[in-house]
Order: C-alpha cells, then sequence, then structure tokens
C-alpha cells in the first residue's frame, strides 16, 4: 500500500510575493526563503522556507486565471496545497486508483528530478493533495 | 529571536469526522489515527496521523457556531491552521509581538503540557499560525 515518507512541502496562496517575503522571512528570521523558483506548467513563482523536514512555500500566481488566481478569488489567500512525499510516484498513482481514490487526472508531472500528480480536492476534503517522488 | 523547530501539526476543517477517517485512514494506511482527543475550549474533536515529524489532523467541530463552522461556512473544508514548534511559547510571543506582528489575542492557552498560541491571519496572507511549545 501507498507509502507516504514524510510531508515534503505546504503551500500558502499568496497575492503579493514580495509582500509575503518580507513577512514570512522576518516571521523565521530569515534575510532570503532557503529557495526561490518558478514553475511555469503551474503558472506559479515560489518562495520555500525550510522548517524542519518541510518546505514551507509562498506561492504566487504568474498568469492571470491560474489556479492560484482561482482558488484566491474563492477562498481568499491562505493554504492551498499538502505535498506528501513517497518513494515512487507512478507506482503512488496506481496503487491510489486501485484503492478507489479520485485524482485530478490520471497523470503525473515532472518537477526537475521528481514525478507528481495531485488528488481531487473535492473526495480530500477540501486538501489538494499533491504526491511527489 | 524567534526559533521555529518544525512545523508541529496541521489541522484540517472538516464536516463528518468519522467520514474523514474513512478517507485518509484508507490515504495513510492506518486503520486507526495515532491519537483521537476531544479540546472544549476550542469547541473541536480531532484524529491526528503522524506523517514524518508533523501531526496532521483532522478537525471537527463539536458546538454550533464553533471556529471551525465559521471557517467551512465560509471557505468550505480544507486546510484551516498551520503549527509551528518552538522552545518556549511565552517567550515567542513576547518576540513576535516586539517585531511588530499581530497576534489574535495577548495570551497563550494551555493544552496537556503545551502552551500555544495564534497569529492573526490577516496579517499572515490568511494562514491561521499557531505557535506551540
Amino acid at each position: 500500500m501507498l507509502n507516504v515518507e514524510r510531508i515534503d512541502h505546504v503551500c500558502i496562496a499568496v497575492r503579493d510575493l514580495d509582500q509575503a517575503m518580507k513577512t514570512w522571512g522576518l516571521f523565521f528570521g530569515k534575510s532570503r526563503p532557503d529557495l526561490v523558483y518558478r514553475h511555469d506548467p503551474e503558472a506559479i513563482e515560489v518562495a520555500r522556507y525550510f522548517v524542519g523536514e518541510v518546505g514551507f512555500e509562498l506561492m504566487a500566481s504568474t498568469k492571470e486565471g491560474s489556479d492560484v488566481d482561482r482558488f484566491i478569488a474563492k477562498r481568499g489567500e491562505g493554504p492551498m496545497l499538502i505535498s506528501f512525499k513517497v518513494p515512487d510516484a507512478e507506482a503512488a498513482m496506481k496503487e491510489l486508483i486501485e484503492a478507489g481514490f479520485e485524482l485530478l487526472d490520471n497523470r503525473w508531472r515532472q518537477w526537475r528530478d521528481s514525478r507528481y500528480f495531485f488528488m481531487n480536492p473535492k473526495y480530500m476534503n477540501g486538501v489538494l493533495v499533491e504526491l511527489i517522488d
């Protein structure tokens, strides 16, 4: 069965990444995030702060009408995604489908050396669950 | 300055704890949560699953009109709170106030052997931040 090792990262949908980095930089006592990246397939720019074994990510939209924009329009800024680390995303996808879970779509995506996919939040108590290897 | 050690737990606001435990128990491959508790001061009942160093909590209201009820009415089910572990909650509260952060109120609460308090989500990009020691 699924082997969830840890929470890999959580994403906070924010309107203004610079503003959010000021707030959270002060909170974490870090003048700079541990990682900043842009991921065009999801239309996001991200500032990541490592907090223990978890990446705490501030995530802003880079394209009008993106998923982040739609989330914020509907629910306001706040926690949008929880990503769980698994050893093998492709195997995890297969196991979840076999167990009867509904995924967002039945394909995995690539980010750097990792593969990831999403579950349908409608069936996960409103949590946009990502699995990543 | 503030010493955030790790994410202690994340809370998912859910309508029906039994239904949510079925879903997430299957997801985590655990027939029972690692911890179940009721905390009347916050009008919540909680099922916690440990995922690495983080407690993943399903949290349901035990009283009509509670904070969880109001959160769900406004935003739907989903991630409601992120709790960060600090060595000393009272010291953390003092440091945050001195740094200019707005707390929900300037008092700490007690849960078992821990003290905790909340920051005002309005100034934290919609995240209900808890600090706990």
